[in-house]
């Protein structure tokens, strides 16, 4: 895993200051086209070029379980997270759809589902089944939290080969939000209350309950949580791994990533907790309805491109956004500069 | 134009309420897709159909001088109206680039530049060489009023002729944020110095003077604001006069609009001071970065999609959101349901 130290490279400062420069003679206010500016600048400096592009999209979700799910900590029981992978596979999930509305390709792995879904459209990346409960040790083996993260770098390597320019990660697990909560939880020093919340739809009991099993989980494993990699260990879950693993190796590998919401950001907070030039490479898609996401956006400084009360995960946030992307390309390449189009400036 | 008093018909309740049933059943927690599953279910009702669809996109995007523009209420130069009214022809703006990203069908209407630009690109409606100046005299007559309504009524009869599912109205005119203000300041019996922003780049002695020119102009027609006609006859623009009549003609006859920014708004604060039930009809796409916009919004009790810091107007914001009504739709007509899926419920 000596890999997880290779060093983030910076987008490039030149092609920054080149999309700026653009932005500032095209036909419009300067500044006027907001965020949308923003985006194509930022991504005209990772892909290092004058003509920034978001039409080869790549989304991975990963799915795994949780033993913690035993605990009811969901709205929902644990045999959905295969059911679900099903449903991923046969293109009836929300992802299913939206990778087919942007034309991006989607792919499922398995990195800990209970028990395996047979299917060729699903990568089996298994590093066992099921986490075990945090609540009675540790939730994965160093091995198994390897195989997760490299789960998540082969997914990159495949991205790469394929010529991917954005790179959206999702996942799938019952139980995952409670994990990702204790992960936040520790990294930042907040009090879980603060950071947990309804997942797919516990009540004010669920989520009280939910708390307390996570404070149980951090004080239990108080002395093995010195690192990121440590807590993922003794909290995480699989996919969420697997996730840390994706989004550290496109940052090593310049690929933009649209990370989506309450899950997806958690894994982006370990990866910037092992290499902060990683953040560089991360545009984050939306806030999510779920309750601790905006302190965690917060903590690293980034501002989430929607804000449309989506809480669902999958990648579906980051998938929605890969329009706008798409948008903001085509009008830093396309439209007329004040020269081109004769028009006066102020 | 006995036809503005024409009855709206609210969207279909029973389309609603199978809508939401339907949001109900497919394979997502509650509400997991927030504002997406918003707007399916509203254009559903709108559209009076199991399946919304918004693949037929009309944008006509209205031109038009002020003549409160010789006191240099904008950061441009007034010749830049019909400059880039050429670059919209020429497809170098941003409602052109983006047209061409969302596939929609744009289309220019000249309602009244100050020279006419020759282009069999331009819908020539005019209404005159510029409005007059609002600090001399009322904006318009009311003949000049009526024609610009039906310029804006008949884009509304063109986009339903070639089978339009969503419209949108944009508009291009130096001064008319000014002019928008005005309107807006006296339909919400709010002080200017709380509406009027920027523009297209004002500083602050720049919108001070305009805060101060609004004053003036209010003050000097406050015996013929009556009505919500008076107010676009005394303060308007052309172009904004064409936005109300479009906005108000596709609300009676149930074609689902995209409101744009700041001045679209200002627009449909004025069909809906004419007929309330319109409001029913129009989506608001975002939140502009000009100053006043979240006061008309809240005037209104609506909650626009994005807040991408945009204030380009041009119809510009609301092409934007076109993918994500699209995303929204696509969702509602793929998604598979719990029983087809066989996904356990909560």
């Amino acid at each position: 895993m000596d890999w997880l130290k290779e060093k983030i490279s910076p987008p490039s400062q030149d092609y920054y200051q080149r999309a700026l420069k653009r932005q500032s003679e095209l036909t419009k206010p300067p500044g006027a086209l907001g965020v949308l500016e923003e985006i194509a600048v930022r991504l005209a400096a990772m892909q290092g070029t004058d003509s920034p592009e978001a039409e080869h999209v790549w989304i991975s979700v990963f799915a795994a379980d949780h033993g913690v799910a035993e605990e009811s900590v969901s709205a929902f029981p644990q045999s959905v997270t295969a059911e679900m992978v099903k449903n991923f596979a046969s293109g009836g999930a929300a992802i299913s759809v939206l990778a087919r509305q942007v034309n991006a390709t989607l792919e499922i792995v398995d990195t800990g589902i209970l028990r395996p879904v047979l299917s060729p459209e699903i990568i089996n990346n298994r590093a066992g089944a099921a986490t075990a409960s945090f609540l009675q040790q540790k939730a994965m083996s160093k091995v198994q939290l390897n195989i997760a993260i490299e789960a998540g770098k082969m997914a990159i390597e495949r991205a790469l080969n394929k010529g991917a320019q954005i790179y959206i990660g999702g996942e799938m697990g019952i139980g995952n939000t409670t994990s990702a909560s204790a992960c936040a939880s520790v990294i930042l020093d907040i009090d879980p209350i603060d950071i947990a919340g309804a997942g797919t739809g516990l009540d004010a009991a669920g989520i009280s309950r939910k708390v307390e099993l996570i404070k149980q989980a951090i004080k239990k494993h108080s002395q093995d949580l010195d690192d990121p990699l440590s807590v993922l260990e003794c909290l995480g879950g699989f996919e969420i791994a697997a996730l840390v693993g994706a989004f550290l190796y496109a940052a090593q590998h310049q690929l933009p990533v649209v990370v989506d919401g309450f899950i997806a950001t958690v894994a982006s907070l370990v990866v910037v907790k092992i290499q902060p030039e990683a953040l560089a490479w991360f545009f984050y898609a939306h806030c999510s309805a779920e309750k601790g996401h905006q302190l965690i956006l917060k903590a690293l400084s980034v501002i989430p491109i929607l804000d449309l009360n989506m809480r669902l995960g999958e990648g579906s946030g980051a998938a929605v956004v890969v329009p706008l992307i798409r948008a903001a390309c085509a009008l830093h390449n396309q439209m007329a500069t004040f020269d081109q189009a004769k028009v006066s400036t102020g």
